[in-house]
């Protein structure tokens, strides 16, 4: 934060910058949560050069590329989702109000087994970045099969992401032989380590009931080895704890926690099942948490109990889930529904308040991705990862609190401008750096033939 | 539903009509549920006049004053928000994240107190028109107070609306003096008994905890003797049932029911807190539920048994409340938080399918509000409520099923044309019957009156 002495000192240091946005109001989503009203903010070389209050356009001192007037606007960091499979758009409304084993085996499984491939994979994860920076996602952590695909799209499109290549034990679409997992993880790492400053390789085990002991220890021993991520989706039905009970006499928390698997780069996914010693268990072990709401509520899971995680000091993000179970990848929805499925559960409408459940869509899920130095707050020094909401519209008339009114009024459609990485990537609802009807006509292609078969 | 010998016969009595509208994927929302690819229907004096399947634009027999092209769209029923407190948009983000005892106490009932009158209801009432009609919604019913401002807004804007003047036992901002509820009851149904075909006066207790036997038998009398629709919160949190418990030795629907309240032209919305008897006590009377999940959540209050009610053969429809307790008046998104709430609270993901949930925004509103043969479905005969919702988008993409679509990925900005009645009041996402930025410059001054004190 710097205010006109800091500016001047941007003079000084060569006032050419690539983007000045200014007006609106700012929600920095900084440590100390300020707001600033009519801000001016830099961007110079992909970072976040200055941030000045009371900006005069009168006396504008930079020599800006390009000037976005926020005027009427809220301006906040990118969201991040921290839990998707963006191929999965593919399959959007395939199988719907059927139970989780149901909706895998008979339908989810069958389709990735007979349609999913490297192309199909390819134009469902650009398909899903556009359906995301249109409602306002910047960053993603994405887990599914064909990841160079998924980490491809995020290439060509300009996005932040973190991709972890799936593994489970039965034959995979992009892996036949379960033997192969070690190879096939070290080599994506390999592959993707030092492609873009954008790009996190990372690894993703399916589910302690899709993948055996050995499974879990191979993948997270290759992901220690790399210093990467390794996710799991983790307690996410009831029937999944009866199942791991019976099979290693251990819930999954504990399951996992048995293999050594629980560290500080390991995110666990939905955790809906989860007492408070597995909580405990989880927060002393430095695990993070992702809550995908939407998802588990549409499958009949359950809903994980974030405010005693919270309680507990565990790092929670959000997620969609992939867009088959959901069916939508907006954050902004996925908020809303944050934000009032715990008042419910609880009976208590004062958890998880608006700016908690922000905290949880921007800066936390920065912190979960270990992206914190990078992204999820509009700080001097970050990376500019910036999102324009547009309130000049019926539904966010009048405006008491922003907070209130991203969490429980705003929808993807209102994201007028996107920033990544210093870049405009969306403005005006228009996207870019893809062409996004001939990416959905290659996606209905896809479709039809799955819903041929 | 016809084919073309209805359209020769429609011919035949004169092919001029005034709107046609062809292609696309049309939900009819019928008994049978008919979806008809690639439709045409005929639009003539407010009512649909054809509906035809196989349409070849080639051919064209009609002479339309207007031809709506809805390819890559998917035309279905006007929605129907069967609860509402309109006016309440100049509250919007006033106090979130609190009780409902707190946000009624000290802040809405002291807001209502000091900052209603007539033309803040009317200017209230004007933007959540505004905002319904660009989300989808054609029809909704409102109670609250100054509900002459409300009925006035419909009119002006040419909504269809079910207009419930509201009454509580303290004093009102419209009514300083419970002994005038009778009276003013009977003066508010006169005035708007014939004024227009879309406006339907009523009546609304706001609740059993607020209005004694007294108020709610008087009003209740009043309803009977014009036949109208007598609306009140029920059993909306577990403090109600409680309070009531104490103080009538009964439940809040056995407190209505022993006071001879309930009947087939009685609306109780919320009903969060029923036992199987009271639902059978529900579904003997006729009483038809509004069932608002958002609002619900939001407050910690809880959400009504909805499936079992269903299963008893009550009438059940959807409303977002007012929007101080939603944020918004979305329906599409409502209908997403309804078919999951249910799934989670069941634990079983087949409940309240897609299908079952857009039947409640739609023709089981329409059976709730007296209104089936008017709007609802899409049948020839009906009033022309009809919504056109643009698909060609990328959360829209690819389509297998169109309901699912609607309920788990649509939201109210998908909506692209909006008829009431058979006149187009909404295009390409512009008002055509209001000055909607006038209306929001006006409610912002309202809102800086009520911020300031």
């Amino acid at each position: 934060m710097e205010n006109l002495a800091g500016s001047l000192k941007a003079m000084r240091n060569g006032n050419n910058i690539d983007i000045l946005i200014t007006g609106g109001i700012l929600l920095t989503m900084s440590d100390s949560m300020e707001v600033i009203e009519n801000p001016a903010i830099g961007i110079r070389d992909g970072k976040i050069l200055f941030v000045d209050t009371n900006y005069d356009p009168q006396s504008n001192p930079y020599n800006a590329g390009e000037v976005i007037d926020a005027a009427e606007s809220i301006v906040m960091p990118g969201l991040i989702n921290t839990h998707t499979h963006l191929p999965m758009t593919c399959f959007r409304g395939l199988a719907d109000d059927i139970p989780l084993k149901d909706w895998l085996d008979n339908y989810i499984f069958p389709a990735e087994s007979k349609h999913l491939n490297k192309d199909t994979a390819y134009y469902g994860a650009m398909l899903a970045i556009g359906e995301m920076i249109l409602s306002g996602t910047t960053t993603f952590c994405d887990g599914y099969f064909f990841e160079n695909s998924v980490a491809q799209a995020a290439k060509d499109t300009g996005m932040r992401a973190v991709c972890c290549q799936g593994f489970v034990d039965f034959p995979a679409p992009d892996n036949p032989d379960s033997a192969s997992n070690i190879q096939i993880a070290e080599s994506f790492i390999a592959s993707w380590h030092d492609v873009s400053s954008l790009i996190s390789p990372a690894l993703f085990c399916h589910a302690p009931y899709t993948c055996s002991p050995k499974t879990l220890r191979d993948i997270k021993q290759v992901a220690r080895n790399s210093k990467t991520f390794f996710l799991t989706h983790l307690s996410e039905t009831i029937s999944e704890v009866e199942e791991l009970k019976q099979q290693y006499g251990n819930t999954p928390v504990r399951h996992l926690h048995s293999l050594g698997i629980l560290d500080d780069f390991t995110i666990a996914v939905h955790c809906n099942f989860v007492d408070e010693d597995e909580i405990k268990m989880l927060a002393d072990c430095g695990v993070k948490v992702s809550h995908n709401p939407e998802s588990s509520m549409k499958l009949g899971a359950g809903v994980a109990p974030v405010p005693a995680m919270l309680k507990q000091g565990v790092i929670v993000g959000l997620g969609t889930d992939g867009c088959a179970s959901n069916n939508d990848l907006d954050l902004l929805l996925e908020m809303d529904t944050a934000a009032k499925i715990h008042k419910l559960k609880t009976m208590d409408p004062t958890v998880m308040d608006a700016a908690t459940v922000l905290r949880m869509a921007t800066i936390d899920g920065a912190k979960l991705l270990g992206l914190e130095d990078k992204t999820g707050s509009i700080e001097v020094g970050k990376c500019a990862d910036i999102i324009i909401l547009d309130t000049n519209k019926p539904h966010l008339t009048p405006m008491y609190n922003c907070y209130s009114h991203i969490v429980y009024a705003a929808s993807g459609s209102d994201i007028s401008i996107s920033i990544i990485d210093g870049k405009i990537i969306m403005k005006d609802r228009r996207l870019l750096n893809m062409d996004i009807l001939d990416i959905m006509d290659r996606v209905r292609k896809i479709a039809s033939n799955i819903g041929n078969h």
